[in-house]
């Protein structure tokens, strides 16, 4: 049951020929001519094994391989072909790859499955088409309403379900992933942290999917003449900002269990060097595996924002954004990939994801597991995103034997 | 010699009339159809009573009365017209029409004066056409060479020097404000800060001009996941910056001795919401009347930025941008002006002025005095900005009385 590591490296290669950006990373944006390139690459290779495919709600893709009991819930495994504009070549990629593979060796090796064996393409995971990310897997689990796909529109106007009519999918299929027909669901991803590799793991076995909270923070001061406005008589918004920034990094240390609090975006208005800032607007990223931690680390931070430019008086605006819930994946399916994980003789580290996956919406659905694979630096998003296709094939096989155990028994 | 206030109402009136932003606040850029009608409408009545008018270096206009002595060195007064992109009514149009409404009195009251006194207007203070403040002054006082009036452009390429031909000044005129050949030279001005407001003075008579130095500064850290990556592996360049900006006011506070430090524009990059900040780049804007103060300040805040990002494992990256010496004025001028300002039984606030002005440059030249009136509230460089005519009034009642002292003297 070996899988054939030169095999996953040509998939990954002719996938990452389907690019819109050849000279700056990879840009496949999903139903785009390069996304709509790769899917056929896939669903070809999958179809040479005898896979049947389907074109599934919210424009997700699935191949099936039948079981001896093709009444019995099936196993799926996959991930994503969609990118970021000029992301890298793994990111989704390893998933779908590693699925592929897995199914090859199955057809191939004659490995006997008593269930049906679903290999799965999400659509649209990051939303850098439709500024909507896991879109693919919110519509086929039920999390968004099917109608909403005719309001959600690219940068050109066109909407989701437009595009998935021209990729030849049907809009109003409305059927949902059922528990009853699923056991379970499997997916091999990047870390896009550098966890693994600082800590010299070749596995991560993920234990949650962090929640996360968005917002956007204004802070309301007075813009004055920076040379003409003494000191002590200031309403400078980015000094507010400054104490309130550091405060953020104070309370996610402090409150620890995971917790990460990111400002990755500040303006100050009007923003030019010889004006004191009247307004400074700033994004805010919180995430947390743990719903209770999560919510107190926001209202930690509100408290800080609130005491500081009480303390100043100043304005604030505090808008919260999108917000994902905490996810944990199964523990049985977990326990199940340690042991196969250690039939290796390799140490798997059990983990939290702190990026958001496909598999966080389907772990409402069934039992649902994933398996990250170290990322070089940590990098991803960005044509310097790198994962050692030794790794990468070490994956595959654990994917192979967890969804293999799955599909056999009688649980 | 009381000043009449409706003409000098009239003068602000007809000079803001040329705008080319009718719509928010006063736009008249260097040179413009806007400028040259304000500058008609001033030279106009300055021929009215008789003042001879001069083009001079550098775009300046010099409108001359005879006095009694013509060969003696000039009493000069005056300010600019020029404003910033959707300023006020009020930044440079107090100057012009306090000088224009002081030399009609003059004139009209027959007030004997041994001295040439010469009213001004300096072009392109604000810089707002050709990116550099304090332009004509510079050229006029000897600190910026004639040849560089060939490279200076506008946003649509147009030379200072093609600008000024049109206008009708001869480019080749190289013949500086001499020394011997004035004895003062007298600026009324609107504030621009809130001291004068908020400590109860109508009148502001200024000590010292602020240097300014102003910086770039780049914190590099690493650009990581805002999800993946752990709160004790990151190279925030944010939340060093953070620290920094919140050590540059503990700076300016400690110093004291009216030291202004800001942080008036921020970025970071890549800018994104779940991107951890791998750079950030702000500007610094430090000023200070006292030369050694302002660059132990600078210092100060350079040695910070070299702590905090030591600490933190950061590179960074200091530029210095431009920066003006700080400039004493006349202490001769100050005291005469005190004495003038008392015997109207006003009590005048000697201050520092932390904005620049053409003053500061004609300090080199010969004893130069300013005279500030209030700003509402402070505001300045906006439709906001507003002075009260009566301290209008006062202002040119004050700049009367000592121009018309400095004229008459034999000292």
């Amino acid at each position: 049951m070996a899988v054939r590591i030169e095999r996953i490296q040509n998939d990954i290669e002719r996938i990452n020929k389907f690019n819109a950006t050849p000279e700056k990373g990879i840009t496949r944006l999903t139903f785009s001519e390069q996304y709509q390139g790769a899917i056929g690459y896939v669903t070809d290779e999958l179809k040479y094994i005898g896979a049947k495919i389907s074109y599934c709600p919210g424009g997700n893709i699935k191949a099936s391989l039948a079981g001896s009991d093709d009444n019995g819930p099936a196993v799926m495994m996959g991930s994503h072909l969609d990118t970021v504009m000029h992301g890298g070549r793994f990111d989704g990629v390893v998933g779908v790859v590693s699925a592929l593979e897995a199914a090859r060796i199955i057809v191939e090796e004659k490995i006997a499955h008593r269930r049906p064996i679903d290999i799965v393409v999400f659509a649209e995971e990051e939303g850098a088409r439709f500024n909507w990310g896991l879109l693919g897997s919110s519509i086929w689990t039920g999390k968004l309403d099917l109608t909403r796909l005719s309001a959600i529109k690219d940068t050109d106007g066109v909407t989701y379900a437009e595009a998935m009519v021209r990729a030849g999918f049907e809009v109003s299929d409305a059927s949902l992933l059922e528990p009853q027909k699923l056991r379970a669901m499997l997916e091999v991803h990047i870390e896009q942290g550098a966890v693994l590799e600082k800590r010299g793991y070749r596995i991560g076995l993920v234990e949650a999917i962090a929640g996360i909270q968005h917002l956007d923070i204004t802070i309301i001061g007075r813009a004055d003449h920076a040379g003409t406005t003494p000191m002590d008589d200031r309403s400078d918004a980015l000094q507010a900002a400054a104490r309130i920034i550091t405060a953020v990094e104070e309370i996610a240390q402090k409150i620890g269990s995971n917790t990460v609090a990111t400002i990755g975006r500040i303006a100050c208005e009007p923003g030019q060097a010889n004006v004191i800032p009247g307004r400074v607007k700033f994004s805010l990223d919180v995430r947390n595996p743990n719903k209770a931690i999560l919510d107190s680390t926001v209202a930690a931070i509100n408290q800080a924002v609130n005491d500081i430019c009480g303390k100043r008086h100043l304005g604030f605006e505090i808008i919260p954004l999108d917000t994902a819930p905490p996810v944990s994946l199964s523990n049985e399916i977990l326990d199940l990939m340690v042991e196969k994980t250690r039939e290796r003789h390799v140490e798997p580290l059990r983990m939290i994801s702190g990026a958001g996956h496909d598999s966080a919406l389907l772990a409402d659905v069934t039992e649902t597991g994933m398996i990250f694979v170290p990322s070089k630096k940590g990098r991803s998003h960005c044509p310097q995103e790198f994962t050692r296709l030794e790794d990468i094939g070490l994956g595959c096989e654990l994917l192979l034997s967890t969804v293999v155990a799955l599909a056999a028994s009688s649980g």
